[in-house]
């Protein structure tokens, strides 16, 4: 097995005090110009590596952003990813990003692992944020800004997507061009952006004044097959609807295969939304209607978050929530005399 | 700003001496079962950090294994970091990630960072392997398994798919199916990957005795739009071609795209392959021919290689490709008298 060298080696091969070693290494006191080449060319040909660990803890800050996620599935979070990078390459930090599995436990063992690391600050996403994360958040010593979920009530500082929002104004879209039998495909049940965008779509359904049919909506798993299904499912309860709104892109383009496949046609039959503007949506059969909002924008803003905490004395409650553009393309059309 | 809690503030908080603080956190020695819950009790509300960096020193190792890529964008690296945690995670190996943007200067910093984050070995995955990059790893305290490159030349471990073998096979499908005019939308030309299947390309047209036409080969970026583009500069060349073979599936349904705008049928006039099996297969028009291979079995087997390579005394050279298969779907079918 390979193995670090150490210092007094280092001082051995060159033929000089450890003393002068570390003067090279730490760019401090005189050491002959030509000593000093010998020196450097020894580290740089053994690798060797100085007490660096040290004097991180002497410096009380290592200029590691740290990041915990819980999925990777999908473009949205390797966007958000870049988006953080954006940041970080511009002001000298560096990311160190670890995966959890989303149980509380993993997400535990991340947390320390990164404050083991002496990251500076944290951005954190989750599926569903809960009392036990912000105990765990308030133990750090480094600041932490969540991503991707709303964390007001629990004054943990936030960047996230204004789910409720959209879903609610995409929905009324198609109420206004007269659909009123709307279905929803929504996202797992225990997702608390799934949930906010199922929220969104029944509030313009109340505020329209129209009674929020059960038989209307499923859930699924975000994924083509997974929207296939539930699109399967709604079919074969034989009620009248005329729009479809999916909580992302994976669960639209299944719908639409589904619909497809039971010779149900797109839009004249029935339109479809999906609460998404992703790739899929560029290569889908006709062109997908829906919402979009920056992944990408996602990550800047919870890294500039994040790097304004990380210089400022208290921790401050802040948060910001992304703009949003409805985009109503091909598959949605106005109500027509449809009967199904 | 909040700060680190110290030894000794434990030890006055809990009215104890620091030798007794240190027992209870190294679970070494006698302590009385009161005291140990009233310091675990602080531990727990201080968030009290202990001298862990020094444990690890002296341990020699730290349980991490390190990955630096170069790019999250398309579902294969997500899927390949999940292969990686299958394995690291039934092994109590944790995984840090860093993005490296490519240029040889970052990916020095980060296999630089990971090794100051003393990780026990690292999978790296870059757009195309280079003799420094060889340099690096050899500096390394650590064994290090590249991901998704060929480096039998350079002696280094890796992990990667078939690239030039699947190109080959499914390049000569289509020329079985009586292909003889086809079209390649390669991959960016500084890309190992995509020169290794432009490579399979054309053996399988040159096996066959069939002419390479540049004028039939276009590179491109991976994306949708990029494979419209130069499925565009080809069909402006009027020259007759009845079959396209894209470097992946971007680039595929960016063909298929351009292709239905200029009202040439799918697979009627023209049949279209991906050199691959993603998503964007199953959203697109119509069923996507390509090749199957798994980004994670790709991180799994690299994960594994890894681990063995961290148990052993010397870093064996080891070698793993991946097994891959074609699928002729809804988008191919054999040359009829089309004549455009």
């Amino acid at each position: 097995m390979r193995k670090d060298i150490n210092i007094s080696e280092v001082a051995k091969k060159a033929g000089v005090s450890i003393a002068t070693v570390s003067r090279v290494f730490n760019n401090s006191g005189p050491v002959k110009e030509s000593t000093r080449k010998a020196i450097q060319k020894i580290i740089e040909e053994t690798g060797y590596l100085p007490n660096v660990l040290a004097r991180e803890l002497a410096e009380k800050r290592t200029n590691l952003v740290g990041m915990i996620v819980h999925n990777l599935s999908g473009e949205g979070m390797s966007r958000a990813i870049e988006g953080v990078n954006r940041v970080l390459d511009s002001n000298s930090y560096s990311l160190l990003m670890t995966c959890s599995n989303g149980s509380l436990e993993s997400e535990r063992k991340h947390f320390e692992l990164l404050r083991l690391k002496r990251v500076d600050g944290i951005i954190f996403a989750t599926r569903s944020f809960k009392e036990e994360h912000k105990d765990m958040i308030e133990k750090l010593p480094v600041p932490v800004v969540v991503m991707l979920q709303n964390t007001e009530n629990a004054g943990v500082p936030f960047v996230a997507f204004a789910n409720t929002a959209f879903a609610k104004g995409a929905t009324q879209k198609l109420i206004e061009l007269g659909h009123r039998e709307v279905a929803f495909l929504g996202g797992p049940e225990d997702s608390v952006n799934a949930n906010e965008r199922k929220r969104g779509f029944i509030e313009a359904l109340e505020d329209a004044g129209i009674a929020v049919e059960e038989d209307f909506i499923c859930h699924g798993n975000y994924h083509i097959e997974s929207g296939y299904e539930q699109m399967k499912t709604i079919l074969k309860r034989k009620k009248i609807f005329t729009a479809v709104v999916a909580v992302n892109d994976g669960m639209a383009i299944g719908a639409l295969n589904c619909l497809q496949d039971h010779d149900v046609k797109v839009p004249e039959e029935v339109s479809v939304l999906g609460l998404d503007d992703t790739v899929l949506a560029k290569a889908s059969r006709l062109k997908l209607s829906g919402v979009h909002y920056s992944y990408n924008d996602l990550g800047f803003e919870a890294a500039q978050m994040l790097l304004k905490q990380m210089q400022s004395e208290v921790y401050d409650f802040e948060k910001k929530v992304l703009p949003y553009e409805i985009h109503l393309r091909e598959s949605v059309q106005a109500r027509t005399h449809y009967k199904n």
